[in-house]
This record gives structure tokens, sequence and C-alpha cells, in this order.
């Protein structure tokens, strides 16, 4: 393996800025994870590694013959990693070859969801109560930003997330003949227990909820019940709820 | 409203110590708290402010006469602040004097979960879905931390959050003549659908589920359903279906 000492060394620049830039992460094709599990994850679900860092005396699973890999010092390692505390393996992977299906028959739409790590953790929920994927709206985190690739804990190697816009959501909504039922955080015209099934559903950021023009394509908005003392859920705990209502029929029976 | 600089002053000391030690916090009985968000929480709940740091420029709202009140410059205010991204103000708080009740009607048990922005949206979670409190067996993030304080979004000054042995749980279990139903990743002995309501949930570590010595103060055990190419939830997620499935009867329509 091949051993990089120098941290201006042109792969760690790469990986650097694959790790701190959305738009060269985009332009390159190629995101960064970091630590063994996603490791795992992406040699399980045949996601094509580009080029993989271990500190020194880490030792890596067997990769294919294609990915470059090289050790390097630990604060060398922690120079590359974007993340406050970074694991002993980091790589880039090529972003996966999913074409934006032309129908839906579920899912999810974000908008103006701003955490990183929400937007993982959501992927990773959406994946886990079997949606057919995610649709964010610009506004939200990248999904392939390092701190929501580790909150999807793999499931970004799974589960289909693409960033849209309103048009392109209009477009699909309307091929797909399901409703659009938005999270509401005051007035709303379906309870929980009486909302469409199946229907896509939206969600907005925690403070302002989902924007009016998310709004006007929407067939109805829901609220999801609480303590009146409450103000609002956490993004990914609203999500969740959604999701876990829109599970499709049946779920758990076979998947069980 | 005095002005510090020194970073040794010792209410600075005293600050950055609730900050990063949990025995200080229990020995002084005092948390440290960070926002002008939450800072309106703590006074709309009547939580009892000790003392409040503000960036330079930064003017508080109206404070209790009690509050000892200091600004500092930016970088004092961050090297006092155990967050990432500190906000302009920084205050410390009393814990709430909550007594444990005795008998429980419904809540929530966590047994290692370690992440304190999961422990503290888990309280948030809680707190929105009507549950009377969470209880943290040892091994679980302090909610009273910095981390889980913001995660929680001021449900630590609405709800309580005890950490109790396994003895007083037990104790607590078999005084309430309420089931205590655990999240279970593989093998379980209830449905979502079917486990009993209302009962006690206990949701455990996302990577090694609950303890041995927890599932044996168990009643039974519930697996919520996955895609089968799922191996976990995040922690604070299943803990959000389990609160959101064990709501209280006619939740949200009372409280709508």
């Amino acid at each position: 393996m091949e051993h990089i000492t120098s941290r201006s060394n042109r792969l760690l620049v790469h990986l650097r800025k694959l790790g701190t830039s959305g738009a060269y992460r985009r332009e390159r094709g190629t995101f960064l994870c970091d630590g063994g599990k996603l490791l795992e994850e992406a040699l399980g679900w045949g996601a094509e590694i580009e080029a993989l860092l271990c500190a020194e005396g880490t030792v890596p699973p067997p990769l294919p013959p294609t990915v470059r890999a090289a050790s390097v010092p630990w604060d060398v390692l922690r120079s590359v990693s974007p993340l406050e505390t970074p694991q002993d393996i980091l790589f880039s992977v090529k972003y996966p070859a999913r074409p934006l299906p032309e129908v839906w028959t579920g899912g999810m739409v974000l908008d103006g969801v701003q955490d990183p790590g929400n937007v993982g953790t959501i992927l990773r929920t959406a994946d886990a109560f079997g949606a057919p994927g995610l649709l964010l709206l610009p506004g939200c985190a990248d999904p392939f930003g390092p701190k929501a690739v580790r909150a999807s804990m793999g499931a970004v190697f799974r589960l289909g997330a693409w960033s849209v816009s309103l048009e392109q959501l209009g477009a699909i909504l309307r091929r797909s003949a399901l409703p659009l039922i938005g999270a509401a955080l005051g007035e709303h015209s379906y309870e929980v227990e009486t909302m469409p099934r199946p229907a896509m559903t939206a969600v907005g950021s925690e403070g302002r909820g989902l924007s009016g023009a998310v709004l006007a394509l929407c067939d109805g908005t829901v609220r999801i019940p609480m303590r009146q003392r409450c103000e609002s859920l956490n993004a990914a705990i609203a999500a969740a709820v959604l999701l876990w209502e829109q599970r499709p029929r049946a779920f758990g029976k076979e998947q069980g």
C-alpha cells in the first residue's frame, strides 16, 4: 500500500475538497465517506470506491484492484477529514448511477431541511420504512455531504436521494397521480389517521415549515399532534412519523 | 451589566466546568445552556437561572434580579462554550426540582443511549407525544449535558428526565403495575400493532440493543418492522415510533 506523508499531495487535496465543497462533489460525481462501518456497507452494496486513506497501522478489508489506497499519519488523516471526530478510514465513492424515477408510489419530499445529520437520518429512516426514495428541494443539506453520509449509516448506498426543482416535483406528482401531503405546524386539512395512503409526504424546516411554493403543490396538509406546550418536532422525527404511517401495506409481515 | 475579559475569571471557570463535567454538574445541581431560544424557554418555564454570559453587543432579554449577567468578548465566550458552534448567549440553570414519581402511567426507559443529541431529541419527542417522562439507566448520555440540552429544544425545562438504577426501575414497574416492553432488533414477542397499551417502553443502544439485565425486567419485546436490508434505526427514531404508538388515547383530539 502506498504511503503518503505530505498534506499537499494531490490525492489528499482532492479528498479534502470532496469533504468541504458540494459544488466540487457534483462536478466530480464523487463523495467522501468515513469509517470502517460505511466501507463495509459500500463494499456490500457494490458502490464504486475511488480511493481510500487509512491511518498508519489500520488494515483495511480487501479492496477491488482499481481502488487507490494509501496509509497516512493520523495527523494527516485528521487534516483531510471534514468531521470533528474522524475515524481511521476515509474513502471516496462515485455517485450511484440512479436515474430519477418517472413515476413514484410514495416517498418523501424535503424542503429547507438544512441540518445534514437530519437529512442523513431521514434517508436511513426512509430506507428502513420501505419508501421508494427521497426528493430534496433547493435549500436542503446535500445528502452526499460527509455529515449526512455518516448519519445515513449506509442508506446512501441503498436508497435514491435526488435533488430536484419545484418544476420536476410537480411533473413527478402529475405523472404519478399520487397526492402530496405536507406536514403542517398549525392549520391542516387531515389528521394522521385520515390522510390519504399511499401518498407522498413533504416535510419542511423546523422553524418555518413548508414554503408557500411547496404548499401550493400539496393536495392537503397533516398535523402530527403534540402537547400544546411544544412548538415543533425535530425534522427527522416528524419525517419518521410520516414515513412510519405511510409504510407500505403489510409491511413487516413479509419483511419481518 | 458586568464586563469580564479574563478567561480565568472564577465565573467563567465555573461555567466552563459545567459544560464539560457531568460530575461537577451533579455536585452543583446546575447545568449549562446556550442560545437565546433556550433562554426564552428557560424564562417561560420558570427555570432558575443562575448566571448568564453574552457576547459584547448582544442585549439579553430582561432577567430576574438574582441572575449574575456579564458581557464578554466573543473569543472569551468561545473559550467557555463546550459546543462547536457557540451562540451569543450562555447561561447556567439550576436542576429542576422534580422528585422521581413513585407511580408511572407510561414513559420511556433508555439503556446505553450514549449519543447526547439522541438523548435530547428523545426528551423533546417524549414531551411532544405526551409521555410522563424519561428514565435513564447508567451508561446513557447525561440529559443535562450541553449537547443533549440543545437538542431538547427546551423540553429539559418541561419534562422530567431521571437517572435511575436497575433496582429503582424494577421498583417503579412493580408499584405502577405497568408492563415494560423492550425494543428488540431480532426475536420479539409483540408486533407494534399488538403490544400492550399503555406500557412503558425501553430502547437500547443502536448497535447492541437492550442489555440482558433490562430484558430480564421486560414483560415482552417488540420489533419495529424494517426492510430486511437495514440493520437498525437511529435510537431517537426507534424511540419516536414507540412514543408515537404509545401516545395517550385520544391524544391530539383535546391537544390539537
